[in-house]
């Protein structure tokens, strides 16, 4: 395709999203196709010969559109948010019209240095300590195996440039709570530590956020036994209840041990930008390394997600190479990314942060970031207040943890046991159908999840378009859904 | 950004790639910045109101154009050619305009089967066994990684669901070549192996490909020592010189072992759209993962390396996470490409090849792909004629590697030792200075690199626009200043 082809049709392309995002509000939310409908849709064979644009775009009308869940429309409730914004949309095809390679400095140096200044303008942002340095990642899956990697190397004193973990001769144990990511306990088993090394220390049964003195215990009874405690995954913000870890209060335990403290902040770091809200990572100081998702909440565009270390020199001692093919005059002086994970080359991802904080500005996404926390506290105060609906978890972030137990499921409060439920299979039964009638109904989408053996509901508000008025609505759809089949 | 403000901007952005697109050619091919130039262009701090659309276009065009290696230029023959089709670019803001969020087969079932249906065009038209099945990674890298990882599990008896590597008795060792990328080697370091259990297998001294008998005697002393060989990585192309490991002879020998063979074809996979260049996997059928990388030769932006497996089975095994908030109905019946790698959260990275292919065609790219082999070709036979000039290994692919050996450094070829090198560190003087002037010109980009200790510089042929009237140029310019220092 020649650059004059290419402008035609991108100035297709451009309109078609810009007409796409303003419809989106009257799409079914949740992708209503079936197991292979979209690939069935699908020419089955590469084409020899080119096809025109708008053969293209057809099918993407046609077939991709209606096989997408619609993460931004207002109605959007699953998950996490997952906001695209379009100046952040603008940063990425800046990106790829300039193509710039990323493996080393020099074969880019703006790649490398945008970088740099986009990460340091958002580690002031969220009031990280000063002298920490970030990196774009692209998830908090990678960026936690990473950490776990350091850790493990930290711990055995680089044992990977000798034996590996099969040459040493304690084992090495990890911490993190019941209800962090799942992405932890897969790091932790890809790292080499082992299931029956990984520890799951028990959590506040009312917040649902790990207890110090049951990490002190776990790590005391590891440490008794000739086990090596190496990593403490800390979650602010769980993804079940977005419960916070209370950080300040297990750095010092993890202290005692040498061991790496990594902050999973994938969905509140995007708070972070709030003032009021930085008291969730006191204690960072002791930390070694936090991960956020700007993908997220935030909302420039996947996959954008940044790990913030106290000293790179932990990460580059395990992480560099250093071949002859990708050495140049500058080595020495400048950053190499390229030591600070796993893939070697790497897209131009600071561009996309860049353009979204300079298009839309940082004052315009604190006040959004403060509209869904205001518009979480008002659903947590409805359902507080309706009868029959209990909030399971406090509402800590802009997620609202629901369960509607209608009184022939329950006794009354408390009268049966602690949480009052006298027959918890009906009482699935009950939540998965209710749910499963909002999100068939195209109208809205919210995911069951769940807690303490039972099945709840998140409603996960942070949609770029969600006012207040769209979570009136849903809470009103959730309400009947429920409430009639009772 | 309101999605008319996006379409604004949007079509000012078209316009400013398309041009930027067809002035590459006259741009210095070396990025000329100096280290930190780039960030003292840059404001040091995040705006809180938006600035206006020209104004980051500005910032751009001022500071990001001239810190980048135009790795798009017809002169550019830098480590391997890095294209990004025009029509790849467009697949990728599609992606970025419908931002869907793929982390199951729900949250975008589209973003799953179209990723099925083109890596299944393009298994069929690379010729790998009907079965085999491919995912889109970011990079080689984590390709290697996940293939190593499943390696171990296998080699273990899935030993990560108990003590992990912690907890082996024997030593797992992993075997590839001297000549196989950095990647390999952080690879098996993060996989846990440890440098110990790392064997690097000899080469031929000509072809610089592995010597099936020198992994036959390594794997077997390791066996004898009662070492459990867990992998073999089998380089089709090297980076050093692309030299093609003898897979159909190296299978058998991992066979005898139950070892993974994983073949990391990052660059040679594109030639492998040519029927008469697939006796370079003859073997494939008994090897377990080929990566190759899109985002190279064949142009499809970056990031986009596919990595095929011939059972699913054993990523998924090692790789799979079943979180209740992750749960849907489909689970059973679709593809769950969370479990084929790292990441939980990906890109809809598919329609970049998607439109790749599509819009360029087949027939095209593989008339480019032949066009870059008979430049290479011709270049070789230039450069095997000329007085002082010496091919440093064969031209097995695309890339040519050179030296030129001036009388007065080398003595009459053969009489001084095995490359009648008489005064090496004088040679390698000679050859960096040379190539530091063709690179500083900005008229063109090589890449120096060590092969049995000594500079040679590679020339490798490849960029989309590259023509043979370029490479004739680039031998001229390269000859000239060669030769002016002598």
């Amino acid at each position: 395709m020649t650059p004059e082809e290419f402008r035609t049709a991108g100035h297709v392309l451009i309109d078609w999203i810009a007409d796409h995002r303003s419809r989106i509000p009257e799409l079914p939310v949740a992708s209503q196709v079936k197991p292979g409908e979209v690939a069935a849709g699908l020419s089955a064979a590469a084409p020899e010969r080119p096809e025109p644009f708008e053969a293209v775009l057809s099918d993407l009308e046609r077939v991709v559109v209606p096989g997408v869940t619609q993460t931004q429309s207002p109605n959007f409730y699953g998950w996490f948010p997952s906001n695209a914004a379009l100046a952040s949309v603008l940063g990425d095809l800046a990106s790829s019209g300039i193509a710039a390679l990323g493996i080393t400095w020099a074969s880019a140096p703006a790649l490398t240095e945008v970088e740099e200044v986009v990460t340091e303008w958002l580690r002031e942002l969220t009031g990280l300590p000063a002298g920490w340095r970030g990196a774009i990642q692209d998830t908090a899956s990678s960026a936690c195996l990473v950490a776990l990697l350091a850790a493990r190397e930290r711990a055995s004193g680089i044992s990977q440039n000798r034996g590996g973990l099969q040459g040493e001769p304690a084992a090495l144990t990890v911490y993190t709570s019941p209800q962090a990511h799942s992405s932890v306990r897969k790091a932790a088993l890809l790292a080499g530590f082992g299931a029956d090394n990984l520890r799951q220390v028990a959590v506040d049964p009312v917040t649902y956020a790990m207890r110090p003195e049951a990490l002190a215990e776990a790590m005391g009874a590891d440490a008794a036994a000739g086990r090596r405690p190496a990593a403490v995954v800390v979650a602010v913000g769980t993804t079940g209840t977005t419960a916070i870890d209370p950080l300040a209060q297990l750095v010092p335990i993890a202290a005692q041990y040498g061991a790496w403290v990594h902050v999973d902040a994938a969905m509140a770091g995007s708070a972070l930008l709030l003032p009021e809200r930085r008291w969730m990572i006191d204690g960072l100081d002791g930390a070694d390394s936090l991960s956020w998702n700007p993908h997220k909440w935030l909302g420039t565009i996947l996959d954008c997600s940044l790990l913030y270390v106290r000293d790179p020199g932990e990460l580059i001692s395990v992480m560099s190479t250093n071949p002859s093919y990708l050495r140049s005059a500058a080595d020495g002086e400048v950053t190499q990314y390229k030591d600070w994970g796993i893939p070697l080359g790497r897209r131009f991802r600071a561009l996309k942060l860049w353009f979204h904080l300079r298009l839309d500005g940082v004052e315009a996404i604190r006040a959004r970031l403060r509209r869904d926390l205001a518009n979480a506290a008002w659903l947590g105060e409805q359902v507080a207040a309706a009868p029959g609906w209990r909030l399971v978890a406090p509402v800590s972030l802009q997620t609202v943890c629901v369960r509607h137990e209608p009184a022939d499921l329950v006794g009354p409060d408390g009268s049966n046991g602690d949480d009052g439920v006298e027959d918890g299979e009906a009482l699935d039964r009950h939540t998965l159908a209710w749910v499963a009638a909002v999100n068939d109904s195209g109208r809205a989408f919210v995911t069951p999840s769940l807690l303490d053996g039972r099945w709840m509901v998140r409603i996960s508000i942070g949609a770029e378009s969600t006012e207040r008025r769209h979570v009136a609505a849903l809470w009103a759809l959730v309400r009947a859904e429920a409430e009639r089949r009772t």
